[in-house]
Protein backbone atom coordinates (compact mmCIF):
# COMPACT_ATOMS: atom_id res chain seq x y z
CA UNK A 1 0.00 0.00 0.00
CA UNK A 2 1.01 3.43 -1.17
CA UNK A 3 0.06 6.85 -0.11
CA UNK A 4 -0.06 9.08 -2.57
CA UNK A 5 -1.01 13.46 -2.12
CA UNK A 6 -2.78 15.62 -5.07
CA UNK A 7 -2.70 19.05 -4.15
CA UNK A 8 -4.61 20.79 -6.42
CA UNK A 9 -4.45 25.11 -6.37
CA UNK A 10 -5.96 27.70 -8.73
CA UNK A 11 -3.65 28.66 -10.80
CA UNK A 12 -1.80 31.96 -10.04
CA UNK A 13 -3.75 33.99 -12.73
CA UNK A 14 -7.02 33.09 -11.48
CA UNK A 15 -8.54 35.39 -8.92
CA UNK A 16 -9.14 33.02 -5.50
CA UNK A 17 -11.13 34.86 -3.37
CA UNK A 18 -11.65 32.19 -0.73
CA UNK A 19 -7.92 32.88 0.09
CA UNK A 20 -8.43 36.57 -0.22
CA UNK A 21 -11.12 36.36 2.74
CA UNK A 22 -8.71 34.42 4.51
CA UNK A 23 -6.03 36.57 4.32
CA UNK A 24 -7.91 39.91 5.28
CA UNK A 25 -9.32 37.92 8.02
CA UNK A 26 -6.24 37.44 9.21
CA UNK A 27 -5.16 41.14 8.65
CA UNK A 28 -7.94 42.13 10.49
CA UNK A 29 -6.92 39.61 13.36
CA UNK A 30 -3.77 41.36 13.42
CA UNK A 31 -1.77 38.74 11.60
CA UNK A 32 0.49 41.78 9.78
CA UNK A 33 3.07 39.83 8.34
CA UNK A 34 0.37 37.93 6.04
CA UNK A 35 0.88 39.39 2.18
CA UNK A 36 -1.09 37.01 0.81
CA UNK A 37 -3.03 33.78 1.30
CA UNK A 38 -4.47 31.26 -1.56
CA UNK A 39 -6.62 28.60 -0.86
CA UNK A 40 -6.43 25.02 -2.33
CA UNK A 41 -7.31 21.38 -2.13
CA UNK A 42 -5.51 18.48 -0.89
CA UNK A 43 -6.40 14.31 -1.51
CA UNK A 44 -4.68 11.91 0.30
CA UNK A 45 -5.36 8.63 -1.97
CA UNK A 46 -4.47 5.65 -0.53
CA UNK A 47 -3.77 2.78 -3.58
CA UNK A 48 -2.89 -1.07 -3.17
CA UNK A 49 0.19 -1.74 -4.39
CA UNK A 50 3.32 -0.31 -4.71
CA UNK A 51 3.70 3.87 -6.56
CA UNK A 52 5.34 3.03 -9.14
CA UNK A 53 5.40 4.66 -12.44
CA UNK A 54 2.33 3.09 -13.60
CA UNK A 55 0.42 4.18 -10.81
CA UNK A 56 1.31 6.94 -10.56
CA UNK A 57 0.50 8.01 -14.22
CA UNK A 58 -2.98 6.29 -13.32
CA UNK A 59 -2.95 8.92 -9.85
CA UNK A 60 -2.77 11.58 -12.79
CA UNK A 61 -5.23 10.56 -14.86
CA UNK A 62 -7.41 10.48 -12.26
CA UNK A 63 -6.32 14.33 -10.93
CA UNK A 64 -6.90 15.89 -14.21
CA UNK A 65 -10.40 13.91 -14.92
CA UNK A 66 -11.70 14.02 -11.41
CA UNK A 67 -10.07 16.41 -8.90
CA UNK A 68 -8.85 19.11 -10.52
CA UNK A 69 -10.32 21.42 -13.30
CA UNK A 70 -7.41 22.02 -15.35
CA UNK A 71 -8.80 25.29 -17.35
CA UNK A 72 -8.13 26.89 -14.20
CA UNK A 73 -6.88 24.89 -11.39
CA UNK A 74 -2.77 23.31 -10.95
CA UNK A 75 -2.19 20.44 -9.25
CA UNK A 76 0.78 18.37 -8.55
CA UNK A 77 1.79 14.54 -7.36
CA UNK A 78 4.00 13.42 -4.66
CA UNK A 79 4.05 9.84 -2.50
CA UNK A 80 4.22 10.50 0.31
CA UNK A 81 6.73 8.48 2.71
CA UNK A 82 5.17 6.12 5.52
CA UNK B 1 9.46 36.74 1.85
CA UNK B 2 8.86 33.67 2.59
CA UNK B 3 6.10 31.01 1.78
CA UNK B 4 3.77 28.71 3.84
CA UNK B 5 1.65 25.87 3.40
CA UNK B 6 0.10 24.52 6.34
CA UNK B 7 -1.79 21.37 5.07
CA UNK B 8 -5.80 21.08 6.81
CA UNK B 9 -7.09 17.65 6.96
CA UNK B 10 -10.02 15.88 8.63
CA UNK B 11 -8.64 13.55 11.84
CA UNK B 12 -8.47 10.11 10.83
CA UNK B 13 -11.42 9.02 13.45
CA UNK B 14 -14.02 11.76 11.62
CA UNK B 15 -16.03 10.66 8.51
CA UNK B 16 -15.10 12.70 5.25
CA UNK B 17 -18.40 12.31 3.31
CA UNK B 18 -16.34 14.30 0.52
CA UNK B 19 -13.37 12.07 0.44
CA UNK B 20 -15.58 9.32 0.22
CA UNK B 21 -17.87 10.23 -2.85
CA UNK B 22 -14.09 11.00 -4.97
CA UNK B 23 -13.14 7.22 -3.88
CA UNK B 24 -16.37 6.07 -4.99
CA UNK B 25 -16.13 7.88 -8.04
CA UNK B 26 -12.54 6.89 -7.96
CA UNK B 27 -13.62 3.11 -8.37
CA UNK B 28 -16.67 3.69 -10.70
CA UNK B 29 -14.34 5.30 -13.49
CA UNK B 30 -11.82 1.81 -12.99
CA UNK B 31 -9.45 2.72 -10.98
CA UNK B 32 -9.91 -0.53 -9.30
CA UNK B 33 -6.03 0.21 -6.97
CA UNK B 34 -7.68 3.21 -5.16
CA UNK B 35 -8.45 2.18 -1.52
CA UNK B 36 -9.18 5.43 -0.07
CA UNK B 37 -9.50 8.82 -0.62
CA UNK B 38 -9.17 11.68 2.17
CA UNK B 39 -9.75 15.35 1.13
CA UNK B 40 -8.53 18.59 2.87
CA UNK B 41 -7.32 21.67 2.62
CA UNK B 42 -4.65 23.60 1.96
CA UNK B 43 -3.41 27.10 2.30
CA UNK B 44 -0.51 28.99 0.77
CA UNK B 45 0.73 31.58 3.10
CA UNK B 46 2.74 34.26 1.72
CA UNK B 47 4.39 36.15 4.74
CA UNK B 48 6.87 39.45 4.82
CA UNK B 49 9.72 38.37 6.10
CA UNK B 50 11.72 35.06 6.93
CA UNK B 51 10.08 32.25 7.86
CA UNK B 52 11.83 32.15 11.72
CA UNK B 53 10.42 30.37 14.72
CA UNK B 54 8.43 33.56 16.04
CA UNK B 55 7.05 33.67 12.35
CA UNK B 56 6.19 29.87 12.29
CA UNK B 57 4.54 30.18 15.52
CA UNK B 58 2.30 32.70 14.46
CA UNK B 59 1.46 31.13 11.32
CA UNK B 60 0.74 28.13 13.56
CA UNK B 61 -1.58 30.46 16.06
CA UNK B 62 -3.23 31.90 12.51
CA UNK B 63 -4.42 28.05 11.62
CA UNK B 64 -5.74 26.93 14.94
CA UNK B 65 -7.78 29.89 15.13
CA UNK B 66 -8.89 30.34 11.70
CA UNK B 67 -7.90 27.46 9.30
CA UNK B 68 -8.50 24.55 10.80
CA UNK B 69 -11.40 23.53 13.47
CA UNK B 70 -8.91 21.85 15.70
CA UNK B 71 -12.05 19.31 17.28
CA UNK B 72 -12.50 17.30 13.93
CA UNK B 73 -9.27 18.70 11.98
CA UNK B 74 -5.76 18.21 12.27
CA UNK B 75 -3.12 20.89 10.60
CA UNK B 76 0.42 21.17 9.59
CA UNK B 77 2.35 23.72 8.92
CA UNK B 78 6.23 23.68 6.76
CA UNK B 79 8.18 26.03 5.10
CA UNK B 80 8.35 26.05 1.23
CA UNK B 81 11.37 26.32 -0.88
CA UNK B 82 10.76 29.19 -3.22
Amino acid sequence: MARVVIDVMLKPEILDPQGKAVERAAVRLGYADVRSVRQGKRFVVEIDGPADEQALASIRELAESLLANTVIEDFSVRVEDN
